[in-house]
């Protein structure tokens, strides 16, 4: 097994669970639509202060310039990213593309601050599984083993001390939470779960490319990466790791002509004998108190219902003639698959109620 | 086993073999989205003639009223059924929901007329199944013996002389093509195949219901019956009967946000050790004349490219870590999946070259 | 000239000026989809307190049981409406069909509560227009004289001291606070003002309607009640009443494939010579502080910078070689076409900023 | 008046009104949308055979490989363009972007083929007007006179002879055919005409941009060009040489969330007291025997009617309050917006049907 995540663990100073009254935030790479959310939430945020909002493409234009929705929210200017800057910042959000972060991550973790990276950067332990998925060597690699999973409803301790916080994947959040009650319990064998999951079209960032245009995608559905996503091994590892099996997925992602949204459905063999009843019972005592999770066995998630939220909705079923459990989860891939469970890791950092800023 | 398909053994007359020059065609439930496909075609096809379009809740309208996109293509005006006006038709296909067309499929076959049901009716050889999944009894089960199952790329001689044609449920079509050459030839384990589909709105029909609103259905997705879905049954049987092997499949369809178009994923345990090449060879061996199916294992299928057409798009991939094979099929749901694949019956049965007015 | 909008006079008793510290709220006709944003907008209001929500098909059901996104949100139940109910709200908003709040408003007045109606009854003065458009007749006209006008960029004092608040119609909102100034200080010739709006099909409600499906409604456009909808006279009243001239409009709405959001495109005959900054100017001196109106003559407006927002987004241009003016704007049709802006009016009506439960 | 549009004389060489048996067909820019819809529509045509495609940046690539949909249908393969190789092509489609085609036609011009551009190089006469639109000069005026314009309801003698025709602008044919009959009749005032027109995203071309990105467009409307769109000048042009009079149009484009389709609403003062019936008479006398144009004064037209067909759908209504003349209609933007429309000329320049391969 790659991976060391260690809930109990945190090597964070003490001054960490001091949480400053208005926190000054910075986000590098804030004109992406993972910058945009996270503009959006904190902007609503009670104790949140957004100081520097760092773009390179976009430098030097108004935040409203490029994204005209935020006119008379904010008079906030995108700026070239200069370690000086970020100084004064309590909690720092990244949000660039994979291979990104990996050059400033370093810096900013001597400099003694708090860091919250979006992309996939930090989220393997294993940098020659990193290099395998994402295609180029990790160049920082002895950051690997202080980053701390963020996924709050399994790492909760971690990340309140943590000083670099690897923000899942979209399609990961939407697969682990749903999955990890359920083979840890040992319910469904570890081995060979199938996970179909479909996303909206913002998924793929804020692209020029043929391939996302309307034309191409609208009344359309295409799968891709099939089964050597990058997600594959952040699923396989962090479900091992939290789950203390080998279990083992087979992840197909699809594209599918909606703006925001995640659809996963689960296909696990059934390793013991359970009923509804059961199952249900065993979510509730993982997730009664997680204020982001509803369970309902009783109607299949729509994605509808988690769009413009931070929830995670969770339905399931069972084929006994084939001795199957079929699981479905939704989420909305920029909120808890992206900005808003990253606000909600800093919440946990910086000791506010979970919910600040999210509701 | 229950199905009793016999692709060898036809009782159809002899002169059912004689094509007449001009057919005379009617449709019985023609109001419905597939009935409208049905015309469409029917009116672009050079042997045939539309005489007879039923329609009992558009009765005495215009097809244009209802459907204006028919202006200036004909005149013919929705009629209530009656045997009678159809006894001069060479085909007679029927459109109705499940439980109207066993009503009358008896009485049109003792007139020793000739008929493709795009209904469920007739695609099950067991009447304690069909009841259990399409929740009310059979009523004309002494006719589902000489029913023949409408899939041309595995029935095509069997359809050749049938009286009756049951044709396949679009979910059904999108999943057996690509499946029955795995399973026949040993590639995929029979037993546990997932088969996770997604279909445009317009496979609901033309209902109104709040939940196929617009406002209910963009930028969500559901799933829905999971694993209890009619079309559950119909694709084990088939499976079972053209591959001579026990199979069963965990099925689940969802709705998304498009009009027409079925996208299914399909995850089998591989049974053989095999390769990309030897797969695409046996896709081969099977389709390489089948003028409708198109295999692909270097591009994943998208719904666009068969969005209109009467074709099945099949691509595949290897998941070898977990020992998956990963199948992908498109159709478009009216036609491949509904009045597409009853034209290509009809032009069978009537000796037509199978792609005549489906260019 | 029907209208008898009193922009400085009101009747309503002093205690209306005390905000009460938690403000009980009933919604009567709250199982719609403007109900269901005004739920969700009064969660989360720091002043509201959500007493009882209505709906008569749906009186019995849990809130989260009919609209599965309030699960974790509200412990509220649909009830039937009962005048004994409401009498210690506060506030009681009415979000029912043109013709049913007219029953109920009169007891709701004579009980001395105040209520905000986001229907049709007792937006027009003149019961005669009403009838004309509405297509039945006004039963509640005693209570018309009383009834304010809500848009509140317009009518704020009257607002603040009225105990019946008639809440503007969607397609208005966006025609208005555009037109208004433009034709109240001459710049258009107030006759024979072109107004082409674009609605999603959200504003048709919570319909089961196959003309409101999926299948017939996305890839296609449809105007409709071109010249005769009833938000036909709203708009010539208003606008008259407002700008004291004799202003007339061709309003045409269209359905377009969109979930949420009106797009108005106008056009109006220079009236006398001007340019783009002396609009520009025009417009600052009437909006520089509403908070939710954002003019920019620089960019054209898009539905998506005020989807789930209060603004209405403004922007215009010149066509000199004909001396027309086009003016664009852009509202959220469930939000400042109908709750938001009923939730600004409640925040007025009761002494709170205008933008409270809003940002 | 720019416009030397000249129905009645034609310079076109006599052996032109022969139609070869199969035609050898050329397009040059096939790999953008309009020469994709183009391919689709000569592959079924009975007298066409396709012998080149030229796409410069596609070049070496089978069509197939770009267009998936088009697999099983043709081998044809991408080329870089040369002169040589179309000297046998009875018929050139040119689908270039604006600008381009003006440096290719000349020499096809000079070499005695017959060309039919679907872009706006020679839709002008003025090329001063070009410039002021187009942005950059016209290089091949000299060309100019001979064009012809394509639009066969109004030009069809014309375009029977002509060597170069003109293909129309998609939200020009959309306006045209609609307003010429008013126009020129004196129905509506010919000055101050009111165009606001809504497009479908294939409209902008196989583009990649973050502008036409699902993630940008969907859920959106924004209107563009308004005054200043380059059709502007086409529409004003045309609708003054083919109805005699001084019209002048005020044009403003949206793009909306669709595939395919223009929905133009136009607005008229009326010039003479009429009623609905008159109109309809007009547009019979006009339209009775066009083959591709629907009049239906008795429902709105919908974008869905056409989709896929050449048809045009035109609809009105009276404002009589405000004199005002609505009309409405739609088409396929890609098929009697460009490629269909261009496959109707080539259709009556070599003397076959019509409606032959556009049924």
């Amino acid at each position: 097994m790659h991976s060391v995540f260690h809930p109990h663990v945190s090597d964070a100073p003490a001054q960490f669970l001091i949480p400053p009254h208005h926190m000054n935030i910075s986000i590098i790479g804030a004109s992406g639509y993972s910058g945009a959310e996270l503009m959006k939430l904190l902007l609503r945020h009670p104790h949140a202060e957004i100081e520097n909002v760092f773009a390179h493409s976009a430098a030097g234009k108004r935040v409203d310039e490029v994204y005209p929705a935020f006119r008379h929210r904010t008079d906030l200017v995108f700026q070239e990213y200069a370690l000086d800057a970020v100084r004064s910042s309590d909690c720092i959000f990244i949000a660039l593309p994979s291979g990104e972060a990996m050059r400033i991550v370093p810096e900013l973790i001597d400099a003694g601050l708090r860091v919250i990276d979006l992309g996939g950067d930090f989220r393997l332990k294993d940098s020659v599984l990193y290099q395998k998925y994402y295609r180029h060597p990790h160049t920082a690699e002895h950051y690997l083993p202080g980053a701390v999973y963020g996924l709050p409803e399994w790492n909760r301790d971690a990340i309140a001390g943590a000083q670099l916080v690897a923000n899942p994947g979209c399609y990961v959040t939407s697969a682990l939470l749903p999955l990890l009650p359920l083979v840890k319990e040992g319910i469904i064998d570890p081995a060979g779960i199938i996970i179909s999951s479909l996303s909206g079209i913002s998924g793929a960032g804020r692209q020029s490319s043929v391939s996302y245009s309307f034309t191409e995608t609208n009344e359309s559905v295409k799968a891709y990466k099939a089964g050597v996503h990058q997600h594959t091994p952040e699923i396989e590892t962090v479900l091992r790791a939290f789950s203390n099996t080998d279990a083992s997925v087979t992840f197909v992602p699809h594209l599918i002509p909606i703006t925001r949204g995640i659809y996963s459905s689960m296909y696990g063999r059934l390793a013991k004998q359970t009923d509804i009843a059961a199952i249900r019972a065993l979510y509730d005592s993982y997730y009664a108190s997680a204020p982001f999770i509803r369970v309902d066995e009783a109607k299949y998630p729509e994605i509808k219902h988690v769009q413009g939220t931070n929830y995670c909705d969770i339905g399931f079923a069972l084929h006994e003639a084939n001795n199957q459990l079929m699981v479905f989860s939704v989420i909305d891939n920029l909120l808890k698959g992206a900005a808003g469970q990253a606000v909600q890791n800093m919440n946990i950092m910086f000791g506010f109620a979970e919910t600040e800023g999210l509701g």
